[in-house]
């Protein structure tokens, strides 16, 4: 099921046993064949030769780059151990310069296929990991200074010993149906013939269903029962779980929160299969392959009402 | 699915579109019916008459706990609100000398039923963002002094002006099954005839799906092809949402994480139903109905492998 979606399928072995073996740890930094991926804040630095581009540094050519910050062991492939490095947002800057490196947003990776697939869901695990530590460099608890700590996956407080782990923010993202129709929503950061799920923030205290529900209350005030959980996703921007849903709508009348939503509206199973196809006469679209928002519509198109009976 | 767990299923409507109402949240604090839970590190706080148990305390009331920290708007039941305050654990420790109160756990409380159901899921809420305000005092990016906003939803930066939302922890909890049998495993944490589904965090660049079959190898070697999601809860020991799921085991063979895991062993349908029943002849159990372990193993034994196929 969602086969097409970006930043899963990963064929690294995150080899979290080695974690906390602060030996192995370095002889694997030191083994020949290690490799890198440099994450320098929103973009990816890519080697670039002969137009081809490689995400994947010697640690002789990761110096080259700049003052870098957190490392985090990804995980083994086999048996070649992968990092990830955080590079200074400002070093990046410097680095647009050079024309033996291209500068890539992981969106465009993904959806441009530039780089060789089997890179795109450790860039994944990368960014999102080394965002958290960029973010987190001081202890919420006491505010205090924090270390990372085992290969990356966790940062400890010297002063009142709180143990940090990463942070994933479990995000939902909905269909609700009715019949043969769905609604869907723009928000104000989308372009403008792009129409696509409703999402939110699940929230303390609820479950990814009443989630849903409440999410979609909110936003387009429609009232839904039966929820049906479809698939899920990383989206490493910047550390969300993205988990897909259908809902059974049980109320028509759409009233947006304005805050969050710029439109919502009924569409029927025909105009989304134009829209898929990218045939839709007003150009509408919906959000390309890499996201699990055009896999649950596409279900919603193959499939029907049937999409909630699972 | 997964109706008996515990702290789901919230009456409350959150009224999330009052949380940057600055005039209707002081005008919710002011309502002569505003009721308040409090909640006092892993304790709640209870009145206590007559052997009856009230979780809602009046304003007037609240005063005389001791020193409060944060407030929370939780929702509305029925055009009333309802809040959630924090308070200090050594304050905590002054009322256990009162008569007119009494200090519970909200696991106890949820699974002894001594406070009337309607309760628990605000409590989960209530003791879920409450207890993130209290380890998150310090701006993880900058260590400055935070301050909480849109009704305890929300802690600003007044130095670097990061703005901080809860956190959501995705835990994945699964069980995995082969023909009629199941791997339940056992936590050092455990009481002794107590076995349960594995568990553990969805990490960076993972999904729901590819946690689940890594947990599994890594706590007790086994390899997963199929993974089914069951249903999910709201866990607020601190701030979890688990993702229940089946998961289709291809091998046999167990080899565990002893830093996780005490024990696991394959279970068969038969044996799992006299542990559901209290019936088991060594007095193996599973957790109680309020964990959804509990309804992940009660389906498996119920339905077979059928639980897969959906």
């Amino acid at each position: 099921m969602a086969s097409g979606q970006a930043y899963s399928g990963s064929r690294l072995d995150r080899a979290a046993q080695f974690r906390d073996d602060t030996d192995k740890l370095a002889a694997l930094a030191g083994h020949e064949h290690a490799r890198t991926y440099v994450v320098g804040g929103e973009l990816i630095v890519l080697k670039s030769h002969d137009g081809h581009l490689d995400p994947l540094f010697l640690r002789t050519e990761v110096r080259t780059l700049g003052p870098l910050h957190e490392t985090v062991f990804l995980g083994v492939l086999e048996g070649v151990p992968r990092f990830g490095m955080w590079l200074d947002p400002a070093a990046v800057e410097a680095l647009k310069a050079r024309d033996d490196l291209k500068l890539v947003d992981l969106r465009a990776i993904a959806v441009q296929g530039e780089v060789d697939a089997e890179h795109v869901p450790p860039l994944a695990e990368a960014k999102a990991i080394l965002g958290w530590h960029a973010r987190h460099r001081f202890c919420p608890n006491c505010g205090a200074g924090t270390r990372a700590t085992q290969g990356g996956w966790r940062r400890d407080c010297p002063v009142c010993k709180v143990q940090h782990f990463p942070r994933t923010d479990p995000v939902v993202i909905m269909l609700p149906i009715s019949g043969d129709r769905c609604v869907l929503g723009r928000s104000p950061r989308f372009p403008p013939t792009m129409w696509s799920c409703l999402a939110g923030f699940a929230e303390p205290g609820e479950t990814i269903e009443e989630a849903v529900r409440r999410e979609v209350a909110e936003e387009v005030g429609i009232a839904c029962s039966r929820v049906a959980y479809f698939a899920s996703q990383p989206w490493p921007f910047p550390s969300s779980l993205m988990i897909g849903c259908l809902a059974q709508a049980v109320s028509e009348d759409i009233v947006i929160d304005e805050s969050e939503i710029e439109e919502a509206r009924w569409f029927d199973r025909d105009e989304l299969k134009l829209m898929l196809a990218r045939e839709h006469p007003q150009r509408l679209g919906t959000p390309p392959p890499i996201a699990i928002a055009h896999h649950i519509i596409r279900a919603f198109v193959e499939h029907g009402c049937d999409v909630l009976q699972c």
